[in-house]
């Protein structure tokens, strides 16, 4: 199977799940990282400049066997099979997993400024709206932290989201707050992140695992 | 296994894959339609008035034996593995059917005002904006066409998505095609879809299957 994931060079977490995923099954992959003229052409065109399809006009893609399709979500479950961080067999925890995911692409979502939002002030103000009490990124966070809550796994020495095993659950809440401890978000603090103690229990033992630690020495 | 799927009293794509899944597949569930006053609840507290935990605080949510979880994608795929609506073996034709759904959801999405858009004139003014050329909807519903189009169906009597078979990839997009066609979306023309004729092909087939005709008959 010859397996292309495709998205820029940096390590947002919409990418990093799959090619995380692949890393930590020692499954075979072409990590490619295209440049803003590689992206000009897709957006032209539908296309890579080799001719791969990205069906979307949108990044990340996977390529595999010359299919090709786009959506985090798609790809990460289609990585996280091969490479054993997605259950087969138990329906109930692949949706607990999968509800994590959408979740993480709705914060990411939900932060990005609307279509009219000009200007540093506005921009801030948008920024600051979201985690108010009963901003969108506040009440995502939240009910992601109850979610993990209810998994009742909080007294093992690492937490992981099901049993005792890394999943694609795990990796979407270790990127997503690895992403908002940054500091790359304009206008929201990295100290935001510490009021959910949960999502910081997973992002420490995610953290702690020497195969995620030697991908981020090699390509971070 | 007791199945509880929990949405408003209205037949919006985002609840009827799943709810149409387990009617054709004849798997037995509770089709739980709230009131107004039980999601001011859920809201307030995070579970509707009998214990049932809504984890995101939106709908629809899925109850399997008391574990709850939400998220349009996820409980899709809960549903359609249980009625045979979704692979069970081929990962890639999986990843194929949930970037549609993804896609659907995006759609669905983007057609929301942004916070600030106030007053009939800019929501008109927003609305138009996406289905201008390179407008979000017509990107999206663009990209959704050329997948259907690319699957290479479009030489049968019934088009389908994945092969001569029924999924839940056929189901978001009769979904979808049915609500923008319906008359609903404000400023979004009802003749917008007739540009899309793959999309057009998936909706004609769905909707003459026997018993997708009948869950309508009977609920809609």
């Amino acid at each position: 199977m010859k397996i292309k994931l495709i998205y820029f060079n940096f390590p947002f977490w919409r990418a990093e799940i799959s090619r995380i995923s692949l890393f930590y099954g020692n499954i075979p992959f072409e990590d490619v990282r295209i440049s803003s003229d590689d992206f000009a052409h897709v957006k032209a065109t539908g296309t890579l400049p080799d001719g791969t399809v990205i069906p979307t006009k949108a990044l990340p893609c996977l390529s595999v066997d010359g299919v090709s399709f786009c959506q985090t979500g798609a790809i990460a479950r289609f990585c996280g099979k091969l490479s054993g961080l997605y259950p087969n067999g138990n329906n109930v925890n692949c949706a607990l997993i999968d509800q994590v995911i959408d979740i993480c692409t709705d914060m990411t979502n939900c932060i990005s400024y609307p279509i009219n939002t000009e200007g540093e002030a506005n921009r801030k103000s948008f920024r600051e709206s979201l985690f108010e009490k009963d901003g969108k990124l506040s009440k995502n966070l939240e009910s992601l932290d109850s979610i993990v809550e209810r998994q009742n796994c909080t007294t093992k020495d690492a937490l992981f989201f099901i049993d005792d095993n890394l999943s694609l659950g795990d990796l979407a809440i270790w990127g997503i707050v690895k992403w908002l401890k940054s500091g790359v978000v304009d206008f929201i603090p990295t100290s935001l992140i510490d009021n959910y103690s949960h999502l910081n229990g997973i992002f420490n033992s995610v953290s702690k695992i020497s195969r995620i630690k030697e991908w981020q020495d090699k390509k971070h």
